[in-house]
């Protein structure tokens, strides 16, 4: 028989009250997962996480994701009693507003936090991103630095069934195993139960076999209420190297409540009784919403040890490198300390030939290679798509298991696992972009939303961005992904005209502190007259003036820029005054003073807005008839003959113009 | 040694030919599956494949999914091979606009083409619902038939890598094996090479490990190049009950031609000396794009004799049921013919108590049992949500490998797989519906754009609506999805005001003939005076009408009618003359007439929106300081505090419509 450690268990216990009793107080919650995976996260704190409760952000701290955002009454709890600045009555704040512990876990509103989770999947994909930063930081210092210790941290993630189950988390595991992360560490919250019941009535799958499959180490701890199996399991998955871990633990939802075992734990507040009960039967006499000193000491004591020996000793580490005149050991110090990436861009800088014209993702490409060639912290990959794209950076190489300061990151045909694995790479301070057809944005559409909710900077490049990609057809041609991306907040969607405004575009991502997409044509384009790469910060600015008075204003993105420029200019033969606006970014624009607005779009004028997509955006400008948009699906054939078939060909627009001017 | 087929070996070559002469004369495409994986679909098509050309829509065939839709024009020339209406002329004028073979496989599009495919991994889903609607219309045939065979085939994918690293077919594998989908056989051309590069830059999954983690049969076929042994492995697959099979034929990208093994040779038409090389190297002398009569016949033979034996006596039999007098009977006749599904649904047969107040989505499920109890044919499940949605068929049984008549389906936390399998059902003709939150909607997006593409019947009921969500957090909460899916082409969306306008929009929803997405709030909801179920067909009514003239007309929908004509109530008192417009669906009403659009919205009046949602959709009518939305992420908090704190609570609200009304 082994020795029960009673103050461990009583701790355990202690956190599951505390869980619950917040999960009542709140009126709802998911108590399920906080009575079944205690243990687990309890282990993980109390025995491994490399943390400091006092400096949250540490930048070598080791990273935990609880993927099953559900869970966070559990997280919160468990945070409180490592000793993170949250107290009993945020904890009582449970689900209430300005709340430092909201429903599901959030970045930025609890100290302790390291990712938003809670949308299923998105959390352990998220990880493999945050494993993949380490190695690449680690392995970029340690180019410069022998035997580096700034960075050195694991990446750890709670997982449900649920999370187990999407999509995107096993793109995301594909690529962990392909990459060989042997600094991931899954702990699976294995219980056999969905909200809807049973998980045997959706899911019959060998998680181990699968994982085994995509590359992984796999372990199993068949009690999961017996913390020195999960302990010693974790301490197993530590000394693999080369491969992620995943945990399977098996556990019983709801533990000790009534409905231990069942769906309906999962997501309702235990009634009083049912608390009293577990309390009883656990031995604890607290009252609601407390917590004995004794369970607090069992947590906090070995993580105070472990700040002593972890984190002071790499504060007077770091400390020598602040001191360095090395340029590449300033730029690193300055990347740890204020997340700075030194690329030193300057829109101000570029002179473009006025003879230019090339593809505009050609331009992009070239620009994207100037800024790597910068900065090491800037770098990215594709969803299978860099050859089209054409977002390789073509000095460098391959990010792989075996080289590992490679900076072209081979996503495969898994474009949301893309998305999620940028998150993770930019909570972990790396500039990234990814990138696939603007068609197919729809596939990362989950991830995109989670970079805008956490603010991270992640460039998103969508090439082939309307229906003039013509012969693939519908399925390749987008339509309402500008308008599903627009509508997004704290995102900015930029599609520039020309070369001049990819460069504003990039000196604009550069400074960004939230996520963009930049949108970029494959068809051929000239630099155009007017065009200014430094008002793409502005949003909008006036790309081709009005002689004397306005008789209508046209308002335009991308290559549909040039079609309005040339329409003025045959326009002006009719005795007809146009303005001409390049508006690369709506929400920028929108977000100018009034006065800038009124300048560049003044009240009164006859607007007209062009764009091969769906017009809805416009609307805010204009009167419906007003916009010249696309309404369908498109087609398969030349680009020509899809853009004619769709009334979209530049005699017909120029004809409608007319027609809406003349009105 | 074995005894080479050479007449096989050539038929097979010359739809190599063919597939590459295509691509060279149109100037894109993608010659490098074609030259790998023609002996596959060579194989099936010759020798396995239920089909007549001469009926391509017959009810009974095979199912055949080109998932790895980049290869159509190995597609086309097998179905022109085949003997489908396909000319040489149709074949030459490949990825041209209105030709048959457009530069994708489109459903409606080209004789023996049962499914768009393009976008990876939706092919290999949307086959699991055609096997899964197979298994569930023959058993309920079966219920009512003695060994039944009006509905008795298989369905086959061809996937590439591409495919298999998508969630999106993960998702859905796991479905299939848990259903045990005997009848569907993936036929997997592995090799080893994606767009971008080798395959082990992205991907060094185990794949037949993984399939059979998911309760797959595996098998593996060494040389792709061996009809014979390709035969076999299908032999083999057919014999296997009970579970879904994956044949790995390992073959060689752009076999023969001189980039063959290498990813340029995926997407680049090979010159005209590569082709005259391989021409010659085959021992084929025939000119760009002509076959020879001894190929064509040694594919048609053997199909022209499974006409005959399978098609001939099939029709026979059916044509018996025809006559039949009973019930059931007829139905299922009319269903296999016309698609019908018989549920005799009018909105006009239900009287709803005043005293009506419950949930919306509590009314709603009410309507779908009734609904159920009606068809058979009308069935569905949820991601893991049937609970919270309320989308349980209460009187029905979960759809199991064990219960095949079941008609709830577990489709587990897999959004995306129960968006293409759906469509798979659909395109079996059963009137499907899947649910989740409308947060959630993200996740399945590239489904729903499937279903748009091809008019598919799908109905997807999105709950959760708005900010409203409350402690759940802004992860929980929809801002931007109702934008994003009204700017979806061919797509319905409906968000229905009360139980009157639930019952009228199932009402059009059992006509439709796309898609739609009904999005219901799970916010109390009483019935409102001059709410009007049949009129939601129309997209929008007047709730409410003015009294002598009108100060404002406030358009809405969903739960904030109920605002609005409270509102308009209050307003009353304040001497404002105000007209309610109900709007549960934009897109209908904006295909009304103009005339009908023109009575519900008269120009020149003061148009006001009030939508929890992004504003976008509603700058359609009104200028957009009269649109009352939401323009950031949600909060976690009680519902009204969230509300409150986003300045979207009826006090707010209403302050701000006398403001704007004032103005």
């Amino acid at each position: 028989m082994p020795v029960i450690d009673q103050d461990l268990h009583h701790a355990i216990n202690s956190l599951r009250l505390l869980s619950v009793d917040m999960i009542r107080v709140a009126g709802s919650g998911h108590p399920g997962i906080a009575l079944g995976a205690a243990p687990i996260i309890y282990t993980l704190y109390q025995n491994h996480l490399k943390i400091n409760p006092a400096d949250p952000d540490w930048v070598n701290r080791d990273r935990f994701v609880l993927s099953a955002g559900h869970g966070s009454a559990l997280l919160y709890s468990c945070l409180f009693m490592a000793g993170f600045e949250i107290t009993l009555d945020d904890l009582q704040a449970f689900r209430k507003i300005d709340s430092k512990c909201p429903g599901h876990p959030e970045l930025g509103k609890t100290p302790g936090v390291d990712c938003t989770t809670g949308p299923l999947g998105q959390g352990l994909a998220t990880a493999v991103g945050m494993a993949l930063a380490e190695r690449y930081i680690a392995s970029y210092i340690g180019s410069k630095v022998k035997r580096q210790e700034l960075i050195n941290y694991y990446t750890y993630v709670l997982a449900s069934d649920g999370d187990l189950m999407e999509g995107v988390a096993t793109e995301a595991a594909a690529i962990a195993g392909i990459q060989g992360l042997g600094k991931l560490i899954v702990l699976y919250d294995s219980n056999d139960v969905t909200l809807d019941g049973e998980l045997d009535l959706s899911s019959k799958e060998d998680i181990t076999k699968k994982y085994d499959a995509l590359g992984w180490h796999v372990d199993y701890v068949n009690e999961g209420n017996d913390p020195k199996e999960i302990d010693k399991a974790i301490i197993r998955a530590k000394k693999v190297t080369g491969k992620p871990s995943l945990i399977e633990i098996k556990t019983i939802i709801g533990r000790g409540s009534y409905n231990e075992g069942k769906n309906i734990a999962h997501g309702k507040p235990l009634t009083k009784d049912d608390i009293d009960n577990l309390r009883m039967k656990m031995g604890i006499t607290t009252n609601t919403m407390e917590i004995e000193e004794r369970a607090l000491k069992n947590m906090r004591k070995p993580i105070v040890e472990r700040v002593k020996e972890e984190y002071k000793p790499w504060v007077e580490y770091f400390n020598k490198f602040k001191t360095s005149s090395n340029t590449d050991i300033m730029k690193i110090v300055r990347f740890l300390e204020f997340g700075e990436i030194s690329a030193n861009f300057d829109a101000r800088n570029f002179q473009i030939q006025p003879n230019y014209n090339e593809e505009l993702r050609e331009s992009n490409s070239k620009i994207m290679n100037v800024i790597s060639d910068r900065t090491p912290f800037f770098l990215g990959g594709s969803a299978d798509l860099s050859s089209s794209c054409k977002t390789n950076l073509y000095k460098e190489a391959e990010l792989t298991k075996q080289y590992q300061l490679g900076k072209n990151i081979y996503f495969g045909v898994r474009e949301h696992a893309m998305g999620a694995i940028l998150n993770g790479m930019a909570l972990c301070g790396l500039k990234v972009f990814g990138s696939t057809f603007l068609a197919f944005s729809d596939y990362l559409k989950p991830a995109i939303r989670m970079s805008a909710l956490m603010s991270l900077p992640v460039t998103y490049i969508f090439t082939h961005d309307s229906v003039a990609v013509g012969p693939d057809g519908a399925t390749h041609e987008p339509v309402e992904q500008l308008t599903s991306l627009r509508a997004t907040p704290n995102l900015d969607v930029i599609r520039p005209a020309d070369i001049n405004e990819v460069i504003g575009s990039w000196e604009y991502i550069l400074k960004n502190k939230r996520p963009t997409c930049l949108i970029i044509s494959k068809q051929m384009q000239h630099i155009l007259a007017g065009t200014s790469s430094l008002s793409v910060s502005r949003g909008a600015y006036i790309i081709s003036r009005e002689q004397a008075r306005i008789d209508a204003l046209i308002i335009s993105s991308g290559t549909d820029i040039t079609t309005s420029c040339l329409i003025k200019e045959e326009l002006k033969a009719l005795g007809k005054d146009i303005r001409v606006v390049s508006m690369p970014s709506i929400n920028i624009f929108l977000e100018q003073q009034a006065e800038y607005q009124k300048e560049i779009i003044p009240p009164n004028v006859k607007v007209i807005a062009i764009e091969t997509s769906d017009k809805t955006p416009w609307f805010r400008f204009t009167t419906p008839e007003n916009v010249l948009g696309i309404s369908d699906f498109g087609l398969s054939g030349d680009s020509e003959d899809v853009l004619k078939k769709m009334e979209f060909d530049y005699n017909t627009i120029k004809n409608k113009v007319v027609e809406l001017i003349n009105k």
